[in-house]
């Protein structure tokens, strides 16, 4: 038996693992190769997708932290695992829109690809059985999911976020469509609540189209079986110069999307 | 006598000459291989450098207005021009600073390289012969340079184009330590003013620095005498994924700075 089995678990997800972290305050983000999709309908393994994932979010946490934008992470630990702080998740899934494309393409009959009047900030109950139902304003503050205080700073941090990472993926050829967030509260000494990024910015959460092409670059590809996956993921994580890292440190080379 | 000669020359800077565009409202910028430095003491040519300014500043210009920051860029129209709205210029030079470098560590005794506590945003009043001194914003209110709204929407405007611009840069493996920027108003049918980002961003008015090597690429390069001035431009016009094209267009390949 290693050590690390014998850490406590604290939740298991669809997509990560948490235990409890070295220190008080902090927990352990492990990150599965489990793909799900349809509200965990569709389901399989692809290997190599949580270390990919891993890595691509640390890198995007690091940056974000770095501009002043606050994050949960803290360090890497190892290929699957990342340090993160503990917080009280606000149990929403903040999306951001720059380009029509999945839900909001059928619900408003916009054509996929197109871009939208301006980056629009939606908020989903992060509520598996409900089906993560799309909430407005309202619903967040009357059933106490976040105060109105907490849904501006959510949009504000969401929008700089939307900001940097379009930025990022645009210097390195790829197109950020739309993504999901999940913030929590972290509480200092003096139990005031800071909302801070939590969960993880990757492939699984976004959606990527290849600047030229329009391919997809991420988590479609597995929804609507256009193969090739992790190798999608991995050319996201080479884009943006990771993988020269990570070859070194475990001798493999995903083929490239574009290769095939 | 080419058309191009007898274009009305509206004014020649530094870096760029305007002339009068082809529609009312329109004005050609026209990129210059002239560099200078310390108020134009310290002068030379650097060939090739106008044609890399102005496409890097067009990628940039295109990108911000894709994400709905206003810029006056319309479009490339050769080598060395582009389209561009003419504006009536906020006489301010916009420096937005995230690592302290130049002036401000002078100014407050602050190590280069190291990162301020967060995005700092400073007036210059553009004046060549007073030395473009740095003015608070009472003196921009008081000498009616910008009315306080503009200076909120400059604000406002250069830190979401500081979020943006650090991102593409961070992929593209290098690191935006500050810039400046120039702002203008674009007036409607109605003779309402809009503030809109106008004049360039190019290795000439950014400090970039290599993410791991913390190799200069900009215009430090001329002013400290490092060599290789246009070398690092296209540098970094290369890994934003612009060179590309540029190869295709014009038959050379400058050099790369890292090969030296
Ligand atoms: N810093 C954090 N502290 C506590 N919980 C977190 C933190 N970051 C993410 N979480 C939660 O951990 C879980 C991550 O596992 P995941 O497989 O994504 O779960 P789910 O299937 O619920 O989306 C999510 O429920 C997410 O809300
Ligand atoms: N859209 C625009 N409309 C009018 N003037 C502009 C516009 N964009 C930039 N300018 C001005 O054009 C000039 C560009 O040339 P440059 O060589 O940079 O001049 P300078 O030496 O004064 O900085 C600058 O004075 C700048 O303020
Ligand atoms: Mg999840
Ligand atoms: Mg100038």
């Amino acid at each position: 038996m290693t050590p690390m089995s014998r850490r406590k678990k604290l939740y298991e997800g669809k997509a990560k693992i948490l235990y409890e972290g070295p220190e008080p305050g902090t927990i352990i983000q492990h990150f599965k190769d489990d793909a799900t999709a349809f509200n965990a309908q569709k389901r399989a393994t692809l290997e190599g997708k949580g270390v990919l994932n891993n890595r691509i979010s640390e890198f995007i946490m690091e940056h974000l932290n770095r501009i002043g934008v606050p994050t949960h992470f803290i360090r890497r630990l190892n290929m699957r695992e990342q340090l993160v702080r503990e917080v009280e998740i606000i149990p929403l899934e903040v999306v951001v829109r720059n380009v029509a494309a999945g839900s909001i393409s059928k619900r408003f009959n916009i054509p996929e690809g197109e871009p939208l009047p301006r980056a629009i900030v939606e908020f989903y109950f992060k509520d598996d059985a409900l089906g993560d139902p799309l909430v407005s304003e309202e619903h967040v503050t009357a059933f106490n999911w976040a105060s109105p205080q907490e849904i501006d700073e959510i949009i504000a941090l969401a929008l700089r976020v939307n900001d940097f990472v379009s930025g990022l993926f645009a210097g390195a050829g790829i197109r950020l469509i739309d993504f999901k967030l999940e913030f929590g509260r972290l509480y200092d000494q003096n139990d005031m609540a800071r909302v801070v990024l939590a969960d993880e910015i990757s492939p699984d959460c976004c959606r990527l189209w290849d600047m030229t092409t329009n391919e997809k670059m991420d988590k479609d590809r597995f929804r609507r079986d256009l193969g090739n996956v992790t190798e999608a993921y991995a050319e996201v994580a080479r884009r943006l110069g990771i993988m020269r890292e990570m070859d070194a440190a475990n001798g493999t080379q995903p083929e490239s999307v574009e290769s095939e």
